[in-house]
């Protein structure tokens, strides 16, 4: 099977950064944005250039500084927007507009108070204002997710003809489940007749924690675009994972898709994020927590001893994370003592070993983390005891 | 469609608990089980009664307090092992013993030097040792994400022969792609012949971040019992996340499935847990995270002001977290603003609005988030200034 190559579009300064605490100035902007670009992403989402003249100066100042990853400005359907993201996208190597408009009958009618046609035509309408400014003009279809998929393929259609090259489908709410999501996308794949000319756009949004499946999914079906950010921020329950959706390509090598990202700078690069955030990062986050590559419970240390394929599916340096850690604790067995013990330099026989471990486990049993302190402590009893017998 | 009954089998207190840092005492995890039977899991598994003193002591008294869910305690598939989880279980109002074996080629070659009969055999006989001691033992085939599945068809119906009355298909490393492990499932349904003697299990892992996404698609496929823990806690990246699938279950009533989950205790356990257990919980995590309802994009302030459902599928208050919160930050729009206004009581019109926008985006670029008392110092000088006019 040839290899396709999915885009990754980034949206961590602009979707990611929409959130409570955290607010970043345009020098901490930049420093992202150029982080982002040697991480290998291929479209930066700098910002929302109307929303603020804060943020109108950030976008600018990224689109002068990076020149190999587009980038990319978003906007409603609105002429003024769409004007001044072209204003501040007008130094970028590769511009990119992102404009568009909700498509749900619960936007077109509360929000917008409208009717579908008038929707479509405002629709058409703001690619080709955007198409006045830049080639590369992406479409989002907000709400998509609980958008007709039969209307929803009329205005992917008319939005395409009208020059949009990305039209975005994203699942606003994270309401999708992976197979609705998919049957979306190839619900479009099918029913458009001019989809060819343009490139899916996967946009998921975790509020059920399954915006990753959906937009490997979407991939499966059709599109070859996933919207994400660092850490997997974003307003609410935020938005798909970046660090997860491209090792999930990575390490499904069957299905025949690649990403450009320099997967070694994922951890480093999430740290960087969650720091000038000030977001954390929960433990037991896939890839990128403290705990991703820690073993803890007796059977799996046993395993993991043997071979590291026998719990392990990512090299941790392949990820930049530190190599995996063998914890000790009092779900710890006997091999991983023996382990730890041949580390700090002793030699234990199995008889030994079945007579340290007893101890061991008071010792766990008492404390959260048996530290190498307390192993030597327990070595030099134990080789007290046994010299004096 | 009649209603299924999906089982939550709450492993927090096991597997959740094999996590560097979260060890418990045996008092904190007898007011965790007690507060996990008011939520209203089915099953609780304790403990690995044989791995240490302590665990063995915390599953025994779990067994005694608990009076109307199922408490389980693992073992592998060693006699003493089995014997040690009887024992801790003697007084259990509904004893369970979880016992199994790895089942994948990694497993029976690299961890037990094996082969397939032999596994097989050992499996056979775990079972019956197990059910010398109580009629509900679950079986469970380790590393079944990477198990050829027509031989686990063939363990998986062996074990039910042996009195199995659920069979346990866990993804250990989180390899499965979410059609994959909904595949490995719908072929156990249609090829292990005593299958409906027994309710399949998904134990799903999070190393890729699908394990929410995994178990949904297992229950899809027939799997009428979910393995999770509260917050997603786990070895690595953690186990799949009681409150995203409940809820899962709970929004999308069309798949025809409930539990006995009252998710409006979600929020106050998820808060329990990571504070026992000192895991923090990321602000951007779904349904118990800090920010999991939080607005602050003015798009989304806008339409959520106007109906709710426009960017929010579940009210906040069904799952025990706080109201929805609208967050004033630098992408906050004059909707939200006014609202904010209002809820602090100045009645401004629309033109007072776009004068004091002006003035609320300077001061929310300078700062993350716009509070009350900025809010009445804008409206004070914009009067003032008004007033000398």
């Amino acid at each position: 099977m040839a290899k396709d190559k999915v885009f990754i579009f980034d949206t961590t300064l602009r979707d990611g950064e929409q959130v409570p605490g955290c607010k970043l100035n345009t020098k901490e902007k930049l420093e992202l944005a150029l982080q982002l670009e040697n991480l290998g992403v291929d479209i930066i989402e700098a910002g929302f250039p109307i929303s603020s003249p804060g943020d109108f100066d950030s976008v600018s100042q990224i689109a002068k500084a990076i020149k190999n990853a587009t980038v990319c400005g978003l906007s409603r359907a609105v002429q003024k927007d769409i004007e001044t993201a072209a204003q501040a996208l007008k130094d970028a190597a590769k511009p990119r507009i992102h404009t568009g408009i909700g498509t749900s009958d619960y936007h077109i009618k509360s929000k917008f108070n409208s009717t579908r046609e008038d929707i479509l035509q405002r629709a058409v309408q703001c690619v080709k204002w955007a198409r006045n400014y830049t080639d590369d003009v992406e479409f989002y279809a907000e709400d998509a997710g609980r958008t007709d998929n039969d209307y929803l393929a009329k205005v992917v259609e008319a939005v395409i003809a009208a020059g949009a090259t990305v039209v975005n489908i994203p699942d606003t709410t994270g309401y999708c489940l992976p197979y609705q999501y998919g049957e979306k996308i190839a619900y479009l794949v099918n029913n458009v007749p001019n989809i060819d000319k343009a490139v899916i756009s996967c946009h998921c949004h975790n509020d059920l924690g399954l915006a990753t499946a959906n937009s490997i999914t979407g991939v499966i079906a059709g599109a070859r675009q996933i919207e994400c950010t660092i850490n997997g921020l974003g307003e609410r329950a935020g938005n798909t994972s970046l660090e997860e959706v491209v090792m999930i390509i990575k390490q499904h090598k069957h299905l025949g898709y690649y990403t450009d990202i320099k997967t070694d700078q994922l951890n480093p690069m999430s740290r960087m994020v969650s720091d000038t955030m000030r977001m954390p990062v929960q433990p037991n986050k896939a890839i990128v927590g403290s705990n991703a590559f820690s073993h803890s419970s007796g059977i799996h240390q046993d395993g993991f001893l043997k071979n590291a394929l026998t719990y392990e599916i990512i090299n941790p340096e392949e990820v930049g994370a530190d190599s995996s850690k063998i914890v000790l604790t009092a779900r710890s067995g006997r091999s991983a003592l023996a382990y730890r013990f041949q580390k700090l330099g002793f030699q234990f026989d199995r008889n030994d070993i079945d007579e340290l471990y007893t101890h061991f486990l008071l010792v766990a049993d008492r404390k959260k983390e048996v530290e190498d302190a307390d192993l030597v402590s327990l070595a030099q009893q134990h080789q007290t005891t046994t010299a004096t017998v």
